[in-house]
């Protein structure tokens, strides 16, 4: 319906005005530096290729889906899902661009299990008959799966999962049953509506021989079941299964609950690539190398890092472009009582909240980038059994994993609160960003438990250097026992970290090792308690993954394919990560003798410094990170600046309840007027409830 | 429907048992502390007479509200805040009542506005005719009202505001107009679809002389303006009004948008208290006295962080809880390999999470009851015009209000991200806490930019000290003055915080004396401008206030009311406050020679320390909080433990979702099995993107 404000404009100087200026005063190369960052898998020309097709769809606007209820957002999901598995065939998508169209859609999918853990699971654990039965069935989405390791009761400790699986010796199968409440399957993606199959990861029971009645228990092996009807979708009869209802974020997706019934399956159930029962003798048959898991481990945490940096790009470029465009109050100091507000993005308190998320981002990129070489460079070692140096990636994922998802997770919320009001708002493209992502500080290796894993093993190699005996076994070794000899003997120079770039990366190596050894003392000197160290442990794990953010960040800047304008640019990011990240643990840095008092007195002046200068280029900067508008889905983000424009067209002509008249009248039951107290006022809502 | 399920148990042991296990084992008094710390206002006996009824009443229930859509919530909100205004008549329930049904109803009221700064601003800005005739009618909740003051393009900084009022002489009326987009009211509470009337705050533009057209602006004033017809509730000719849209919390809450079209309203629609104009000459006159507003939002802010205490208590009650119920992992050095699962609230990494925040909600505490013992005995002052004291009560207020929400808000995701998977469901309690409890660190003065104003005082009185002309005028000026005769001109002996508790009070006034003089010096020594310093002053402004907070909650414990054994319970929550507190500035106080640096590298076994003192009471003293279930709405946090049969009543048989079978079928378009494409399916869904 037309009204007087369809003529109204917002008040000079407008948001387009603003980023026009904020582009025209930066020189930051963003075709180059886009290259550079976003060049893997062809990302760049994928995003390219695959959201027009998005954008031209309506089933994949955006814009209203906040109204939805949660039940709604399923079958949203749902139908979105199927729709981008039919533009894959229609498009001949492959794989990436099939991940592409899931990322752009934004929608975490109903059918994510069945296209990663479950078939990954199938074509790892299963035999040769097996790969050849079930592959081809999931390919089609014949067999739509999922996997239910996670139990009501049980989360990370596997060990302590209470399904079981009892062979039959007779009968030749085995016997799934959940014995307790807490025994059912719980949070396992897909499983709620969609799937018809599952991986059922129970204990595996065995008669201890051939007419034993007793069971000796094997530890949780993975079964694949037929769950639902392939007619008529419904439960298989043992079986219930459901979805666990609402969550923080996930709100498409069915994460479900199951319990079996004495639930019979046959022998083939059983992957048994490496672990089997064999059908006639039930014996067992132990897997050949239980490291042989690690490899994909490791390649799930270098891309949980390069997807951290998007979400982290992501959320930075709403509050950059937003915060250019926002103007608060006129400088304090200024005798001129006219002049114009501060965008407030000038503020240092908007600065030190945004920009150093801003160089964090750029951080996890070249350690994401490090992370996958370094992965494939030694996957011939892996495929021939060598897991030596795959044992320290994997050491070093853990930590990274964690330090880097709980950056990512918490950069979405600091950027919000920096947004003032707007930032509350439903166009400001944070709260679906932020209620999906999280997850990922739990998921994967909670990030409190998994710093132990790095930990352990900066203590081992710190153990194995003390005693120095023979040649170190890998560079850790070799570094600790540089360390102890070259730094701990004696009372080292602090490192000159506003001298040269690469004193800094010294500094925070150092630190790690100071704090490596302090926990070697209270574990091995003092024999402390390994609980009583969790503390600290997880302080060296977050140490050791900075030192590795900050050397990956300082060697990609001696790439010789790096502009010197680019190169510019990067270093003052790479400056502004690593002084930030010292300023916050600046007692560590004081105490391992890594650098002076006086100049970590003049850290927070000199990341104002940093600030400063990156500011001018911030727009550039977050633009080259090439997020499209239809993934923001922001008001505030937008590249074109339209900010206020965008905001009321939400709320005046896309907002659903505007088209309600309610009744106010306290003393009346009716809610809508005019509408009486039936479906559609109270005793519709009371039904719901 | 029954299935097997209904007779499985959870694994032992049993919430129910491990509850009655932690309160059995500690001595911790829940009455003498739930009176200690509930009393106010009569707050607990208030809670156990209004709750049965929320609870009785279907309406209020809350178990499914989760999977309401947002305009859903919108129609719920309004039910149930009419009813409750339909209660407080029935049962005759006074103002105290009627906010605790608020409370424990736990929905942010369509009516929240109409109840409070509504009205309040009526009483204080009306004249005694205004007065006289809009109370009646909104106490009789007949003109339903919103206060319409921040704009589309502006929040914080009033004085930017676009919306114009201006006087017409010969009419004898005002036009209040909205010139551009950006001058649109937005966020205004109550106004998107339940007010009919709204105070605008609008510049006021008054003829320089009778007969001149030149108009003299004399900033905001406020209004009270009908917005929508009293019989069929549409917008009024010349006005554009609605609800700006879903966003991060506040679902039931109807946040409006309003432009105004030359919109004429009469002489009598300005409240004119203080300022008005006079209808004949066209005269303004100004307000008398601006200070007055200075008291009420002292009273708000003591208001808002008793309020936060309330959240934080109700946060750390679901995580005590829950992780003490909560097994994972045996003890990695013990040699039984069959021991059991250990509590997570027993490792360290836990409880480092949850048991400061416990002692947090002790300090805010006792600063809130501080702050309201303090505004009431300078009421008396107040209300006969000397300001001097409340202005230091404000100053302060500012920074405590931004540090204590602050905690509080970061308060629930610290501890949703301690509870593992169960923290991401919807049954954890901390969902609607945080997406409501998120708007605290914007509103009522963005946490980041008010804390200013406490620097900005700590500043002059500094500055005043370093004169030293004449008596000095407040306690803060005497303080500083003391400082900087006794601890800055020598080199001061740190603090035995270790030996006594007072000292550790020293401590923290010693670091933020300290750290005021630095600010003084760099803004009056070296002249650096207000905008570079902000972060400084950030700094400062939160010493101060965790000064504050040790100083208040030290002198409570001196209270010749508590027993010796509630009293040593509340030392540990000190203790444990203190100094955690400490050990996240530690650099701040070896700075200021406060705490010498082997006493700061003590602190984290101390708080190790005190927290395994604490752990054992844990569960009772999240006891004494007396949050009921029926606001926690937590299957984790249920006061009797029963986490697992809650989570899978929830799911299994409260979970709309799963009464729906869907088609998981790629290639088909329909959704529901058997349901087609139409309204049910893709194309219902399609209607409302």
């Amino acid at each position: 319906m037309p009204d007087f404000s369809d003529n109204l404009q917002p008040a000079s100087p407008t948001g387009p005005s603003i980023l026009a200026q904020e582009r025209s005063q930066s020189n930051v190369p963003i075709t180059e530096l886009a290259t550079h960052l976003l060049s893997r898998n062809d990302f760049l020309a994928r995003q390219e290729r695959i959201l027009p097709i998005l954008e031209a769809d309506p089933l994949f606007n955006k814009t209203k889906q906040f109204n939805l209820s949660r039940p709604e957002r399923y079958h949203l999901g749902l139908a979105r899902a199927k729709k981008l598995r039919r533009y894959k065939d229609q498009y001949g998508w492959d794989e990436e661009d099939f991940k592409m169209g899931e990322y752009l859609c934004d929608d975490v999918s109903p059918f994510m299990v069945h296209e990663a853990m479950f078939p990954t699971t199938v074509r790892e654990q299963g035999s040769k008959e097996q790969r050849e039965e079930w592959l081809p069935r999931i390919e089609r989405w014949e067999v739509v799966g999922c996997y239910a390791q996670t139990e009501l009761g049980h989360g990370s400790n596997v060990r302590g999962l209470e399904c079981r699986a009892t062979w039959n010796p007779k009968e030749k199968n085995f016997t799934i049953h959940s014995p307790t409440l807490t025994a059912s399957k719980w949070w396992n993606g897909s499983m709620g509506r969609t799937a018809n199959h599952a991986i059922v990861v129970a204990q595996l029971y065995v008669p201890k021989s051939a007419d034993s009645s007793e069971l000796v228990n094997h530890g949780p092996h993975p079964f694949i079941v037929q769950i639902r009807d392939m007619k008529t979708h419904q439960p298989l009869e043992g079986i219930v299964v459901g979805d666990i209802g609402p969550k923080y974020g996930y709100a498409p997706m069915d994460n479900g609950y199951m319990l079996l019934n004495n639930f019979k399956v046959p022998h083939s159930a059983m992957l048994s690539n490496y672990s089997r029962v064999d059908p006639n003798t039930g014996t067992y048959t132990k897997p050949a190398n239980p490291a042989v898991v690690y490899g994909s481990l490791t390649a799930v945490r270098a891309a949980i890092i390069m997807h951290a940096r998007l979400i982290m790009a992501r959320a930075v470029t709403i509050a950059v472009r937003y915060s250019t465009i926002r103007r608060q109050f006129q400088d304090r100091d200024s005798s001129d009582k006219a002049a114009p507000e501060l965008p407030v993005l000038d503020y240092t308190t908007v600065q030190i909240r945004i920009l150093p998320l801003l160089a964090t981002a750029f951080a996890l990129h070249y350690t994401g980038e490090a992370m996958y070489e370094l992965y494939s460079s030694t996957r011939a070692e892996i495929d021939s059994g060598d897991f030596s140096k795959l044992a320290t990636l994997h050491a070093q994922s853990s930590g990274l994993k964690s330090l880097c998802t709980e950056l990512a997770a918490n950069s979405i919320e600091t950027c919000r609160r920096a947004m003032g009001g707007h930032g509350f708002g439903g166009a400001s493209g944070y709260i679906q960003l932020n209620n999906d992502y999280l997850s990922k500080p739990t998921v994967e290796g909670d990030n409190w438990m998994i710093t132990q894993q790095t930990a352990s093993y900066l203590l081992k190699r710190m153990q194995a250097a003390v005693a120095a005996k023979g040649a170190p076994q890998d560079e850790m070794e070799a570094s600790c026992r540089s360390w102890l000899q070259n730094e701990h003997k004696k009372s080292p120079t602090p490192f000159a970290i506003y001298t040269s770039d690469s004193e800094i990366v010294r500094a925070f190596h150092r630190r790690s090792r100071d704090l490596t050894h302090r926990a070697y003392i209270s574990r091995f000197v003092q024999n402390k308690s390994w609980n009583s160290l969790l503390l600290q442990l997880r302080q060296l794990s977050h140490a050791e993954s900075q030192s590795i953010l900050v050397s990956n960040f300082h060697a990609a800047l001696s790439s010789p394919t790096l502009s010197a304008t680019l190169k510019s640019h990067l270093t003052l990011q790479f400056r502004l990560f690593a002084l930030y990240t010292m300023d916050a643990h600046a007692r560590d840095f004081s105490k391992a003798h890594a650098v002076s008092e006086a100049d970590l007195d003049d850290l927070p002046d000199r990341i104002q410094e940093l600030m400063a200068q990156i500011r001018p280029h911030a727009v550039r900067l977050v633009d080259a990170w090439k997020v499209p508008d239809f993934l923001l889905d922001s008001a505030l983000g937008r590249a074109d600046g339209r900010v206020y424009e965008d905001l009321w067209h939400r709320a005046h002509r896309m907002n659903p309840l505007n088209e309600v008249t309610f009744n106010p009248d306290c003393r009346s039951e009716e809610i809508v007027l005019g509408g009486g107290v039936g479906e559609e006022g109270v005793r519709g809502i009371l039904a719901k409830l």
